[in-house]
């Protein structure tokens, strides 16, 4: 009877996931249908996850990392009950739809717990989910109490298999020894070129043999049910490493097409799909349906795991007497309410303290900032002493047995993995008690942009720490120094970027995005030293913008900078001065923070009638929003010690001096275009 | 005696790397001492390249993808004979040395072929050059004429093997079976964190074999020199798989703090340079010093080079006579000369012309172009049938044995390895004698852009052919919807952004790609049908933009547009005139090339007085530079059907009509900003 209630899940999933594909005309068939039977047996055996409570925190966390295959996933978590009505299957990839064309998190439907679709992502995502729970089970977990010990389980295809962040992710997960990450591999030997043959004939049990995984292979993944089952319970007694279980499948089985390329990304069409039922002994003209039988299996199954939540309340309940410290602090994490002391914890400086380098200062805020706020957790790609990460009393984020660290330690050696770095943030994020923060040279945020995009469009409170910010890096050249790299994630949604110009705005900088719990940001810093400048405050950074420094009477000009061009434009003002030309100095540390403020405000930072001369250590495009003219680099940058490159760049007051010079002439008799006056 | 010498140089270049960084003040010491005796070995016995013609087409190839360590490759190539003087090694890393902190090719230094830093980068560059070399040899050599042998060598570090873009590319190299390419590892077991233990215990040997790699292991790098001879020995009978040989190396072999992290990344200090010097039995106070045994024994090396390079040009010389159309089909290619009849094969449209989407006038147009342009050679990321990239009588690049192709094909089936595929591309390029072409999905360039700006810094004329350009798209979502995407490559430096509108602008595009021989593009290319626009010119095209429809007498606005929103705007057009609003329509499918045009041509496009409108379905993010006022998107997008996205997003002629006559409203009494005439 167990055996045939599986079938005949197994066959209503792979029958509905096809209607939910047809009637959108556009998606996905082959893979749900191949993956049917894995995902039954995840979904019906072990994943225990609570619809009625879709964020309990010790859920199973679930990640399609073939997100292209969603149909498989919303309807799932539809038949475990959660808010996916068969309406919603109906909206499947329409406009406004809870069920976009791929999986997004935070997008309406619960149990989707990070976005998927870009290949790669999620099962570096998954990486990170099991780190969450091995640093929150280290964290949290006492004698008697295992609040924390969920699984991670990841159905990942081909071509996830084939993309670096996966290598880099699933590399670190070796290393790392997490148990509780448990990969089904859909070897279905079909890739939208055609066979795999053509371009991906690795072994893949070897590779992560190599990178230190436990491996299963299995041959029948269309119908070995028990031997799937079977193979995730040895999975999960594997506990110090992860879990891949390469299981065969064939695409779109059932179809008349199966095992083709032709299933995998359009609709099978209504003859096929009446094929399909009819094979799987469904009525031919019966849409969308689910036999009763099947519902209430999987409301059975729903149930126990609304059972397993109701024990784990009840532990936390008695956890939460003898352990009340304990248990506030996570429920504090939870409602991602920051410390209170956090603010009073940033420092603060004055012009009289001595030159520092933003890097060095966000060092110093992290050791003053990481000790009292226990959930930010991350690391550098392999440039911890550049990037000034770790904070002094930073433990390592380590399998114990290597006596580096321990799971308890919250500093992770990401290696020179910058995408798995990311991926594997936005998964620590998404587990939902953590801050999790990566770092490397500013330049190599473009390594990981495929998932810094992720972070901003998943609303993952991701902390980008970036380096070695512009030329200013010096000797090693530019291959090393960003130019374009400001405009880009300037130009991504949702993100903010931070170029502090201090001590100050450093603090100010972390302030606001440790504050923001649904955009990432980036905090963008110098290699080199900067002085504390007069007027920079915390308050004024929270702005995104502001007035550092005014002029009696009319002024002539406006300077606006960020980050090392702000005392950059400081010395250029005084040098004007001494010329009779009246500069104001304009911080903008954070451009969408300042687009948030009021018009009003905002013409008081660049006020009407007054033409603006942005100055910034690299690329000027993009600076057409607010300034009339623009110092920058737009060609690459070169080696040589950072002040000579500053020279050689026209970066230096005198240069800038002159451009200003000539941006005041070119307005004298007319009036500049107000720019934060628009039509629309 | 010949051992003697070979430790002689090899302390040498011990000695010499040192007093390179420590006169820069700057630098990395610790891996050229580690790889001195590998670099030894390969440039002494192996590597065949010649200073006196340094672009020999069948040198063997070079690569130091841990490129931080190129204080070694200058000063190989400087006792190689290679222009490299004692000069230029004493300007390593300052204001305009050709020898800057991280090795950049096409800057001066033959025997540079790729420029690597970024880490992993350049074990990709040499898979690249390695299928060039295969391409090259099954395409040009006849029995008797073996023209085309060169093996590509590659020294790679611990960072190289954690990079994902690494992971991609020697996976691809397996699996077509590259004999010809050797790859040795330098395990030093440190990188800058520290002890590589804190985050990379894979088993590297294993994972190459399962890529499909022929792997040798050597204990002791620091000195048995006879042991790697052997080992690059073995592996170049290896002919069918590329060879992967890890070789255990001390870091900063010599140094006091040698195969510690402290010598990794900064000069070693007087002290401890004079103390090597000692140690290796040199004068500690000579610097810069070569002895003239070691210099003689390198001429005579380079002399063997020499000999070899002139019994090939023997060969040639006789090939020319039996093959003489390949040898001048070589010839023109190296020539960077393009076929003469490329122009006239380009396709061209008249409005009366069905609506095609560019992605499949792009198809339409490589059918034409391909066969009568061999040197173009690329492929898709696993995107074949929706990039549309393949034309019809394209072979596939593939091992002979696999039956699927031959070493002859130009098509190259990458997977779904975007990072890869861009560095792989970077590497053909670098070969000198084939245009490489990649194509994805436009939102996954982001995947790729490590490599994409490498294209750029170096001038590799790479062809990214971008499809699916923006929420035309449609079901597929935001995850695969760029937005962000335009704005950081127009942001790019020597970099061709395309957006054509239509079947001209497409040829157009390629025409121009095609011709820049130094400068990377990228062709941006719709999923959904456009239609032919009256107006549109392939001569139009390679302006970068230029009026497709002006108005009589004065006009209100001019709208400008690219791609998609071209018919868009004219449409717009139409529907102003309707209400008596006179609005010119100017297409802007290239920035860069624009901008190249004289200011006069420039102000004949965009009139002073007139103000002007952009629409384009992605980010309003640097507009600011050409339009008062921006139509776009600066959210992420959305999953449904296209036509109901650009309704939503308000990029239908209606909405469009609505803000221009909002702009036009708002300069009625002012003048807006001419924006191509600035003060400097």
């Amino acid at each position: 009877m167990t055996a045939d209630i599986d079938t005949f899940a197994v066959n209503t999933i792979r029958t509905l996931a096809p209607d939910v594909v047809q009637k959108a005309n556009s998606g996905h068939p082959g893979a749900p249908m191949g993956c049917a039977p894995m995902a039954h047996v995840l979904f019906s055996k072990f994943i225990q996850n609570n619809p009625k409570n879709p964020k309990w925190i010790n859920r199973d966390r679930f990640v399609l990392s073939n997100g292209h295959a969603c149909a498989l996933l919303y309807v799932m978590l539809h038949l475990r009950g959660f808010n996916v009505t068969i309406d919603d299957l109906k909206s499947f990839r329409q406009l406004d739809s809870k069920c976009p064309g791929h999986p997004e998190a935070n997008h309406g439907v619960d149990g989707i717990e990070v976005s998927t679709g870009p290949l790669g992502q999620g099962i570096s995502n998954a990486v990170g989910l099991a780190i969450a729970e091995a640093h929150l089970a280290a964290t949290f977990n006492r004698p008697g109490y295992e609040l924390i010990n969920n699984y991670t389980y990841c159905i990942l295809g081909d071509g996830c298999m084939q993309e670096g962040v996966a290598a880099e992710a699933v590399s670190l997960a070796g290393h790392l020894q997490l148990g509780k990450l448990i990969a089904l591999y859909d070897d279905n030997h079909i890739q939208i070129d055609g066979d795999t043959a053509l371009g991906f004939t690795e072994d893949v049990p070897k590779r992560f043999e190599a990178y230190g995984w436990h491996v299963q292979v299995l041959d029948d993944g269309d119908n070995d049910l028990a031997g799937i089952a079977a193979a995730v319970e040895a999975a999960k007694k594997v506990t110090n490493k992860p879990s891949l279980i390469k299981i065969r499948t064939t695409i779109g089985f059932g179809s008349k097409n199966e095992g083709e390329e032709k299933v995998h990304g359009a609709p099978l069409g209504e003859a096929d799909i009446q094929n399909v039922k009819t094979k799987f002994g469904f009525n031919p003209e019966n849409k969308f349906f689910v036999p009763e039988e099947v519902r209430e299996f999987y409301a059975n199954v729903s149930k126990k795991s609304e059972e397993a939540n109701a024990a784990w309340d009840e532990l936390y309940q008695k956890y939460s007497q003898e352990h009340a410290d304990l248990a506030a602090e996570l429920n504090r994490r939870q409602k991602k309410e920051l410390p209170k002391n956090l603010i009073e914890s940033l420092p603060t400086y004055t012009p009289a303290d001595a030159p520092v380098a933003t890097r060095k200062l966000s060092e110093i805020l992290l050791n003053k900032v990481a000790p009292i706020l226990p959930e930010l957790v991350g690391g550098s790609a392999d440039l911890t002493g550049s990037n000034l990460t770790r904070w002094k009393t930073a433990e390592d984020f380590q399998h114990p047995s290597t006596q580096l660290g321990s799971y308890a330690g919250r500093y992770i050696r990401f290696g020179v993995r910058e995408h798995g770095m990311a991926a594997i943030m936005n998964g620590i994020e998404a587990y939902g008690a953590l801050i999790p923060f990566g770092a490397t040279f500013f330049n190599f945020i473009s390594y990981a942009s495929g998932a810094v995009r992720l972070s901003a469009l998943s609303k993952h409170q991701a902390l980008y720490i970036m380096t070695h910010d512009s030329i200013g890096l010096g000797e090693d050249g530019p291959t090393h120094q960003p130019i374009e790299t400001l405009a880009s994630v300037r130009a991504l949604p949702n993100f903010l970027t931070f170029r502090p110009a201090d001590g100050n705005e450093t603090s100010g900088a972390y302030l606001a995005a440790l504050s923001n719990r649904t955009r990432p940001s980036t905090i963008i810093l110098t290699r080199q030293n900067l002085p504390h400048l007069a007027g920079t405050t915390i308050e004024n950074t929270l702005k995104g913008g502001y007035v550092l420094q005014d002029v009696e009477g009319k002024a002539d000009l406006t300077i606006v900078g960020t980050g090392s061009e702000v005392s950059l434009a400081v010395d250029t003002a005084a040098l004007l001065l001494k010329d009779g030309v009246k500069a104001r100095v304009v911080s903008l540390p954070c451009w969408e923070l300042f687009e948030e403020q009021s018009l009003e405000y905002k013409e008081t930072v660049f006020p009407a009638g007054v033409p603006t001369l942005s100055v910034e250590a690299m690329t000027t495009f993009g600076w057409g929003k607010y300034a009339h003219a623009s110092v920058g680099i737009d060609t690459f940058g070169a080696s040589a010690p950072a002040p000579l490159l500053f020279k050689k760049f026209g970066l230096v007051p005198d240069a800038v001096a002159e451009k200003a010079k000539k941006l005041v002439a070119y307005y004298k008799d007319t009036v500049p275009e107000n720019k934060l006056r628009r039509p629309f």
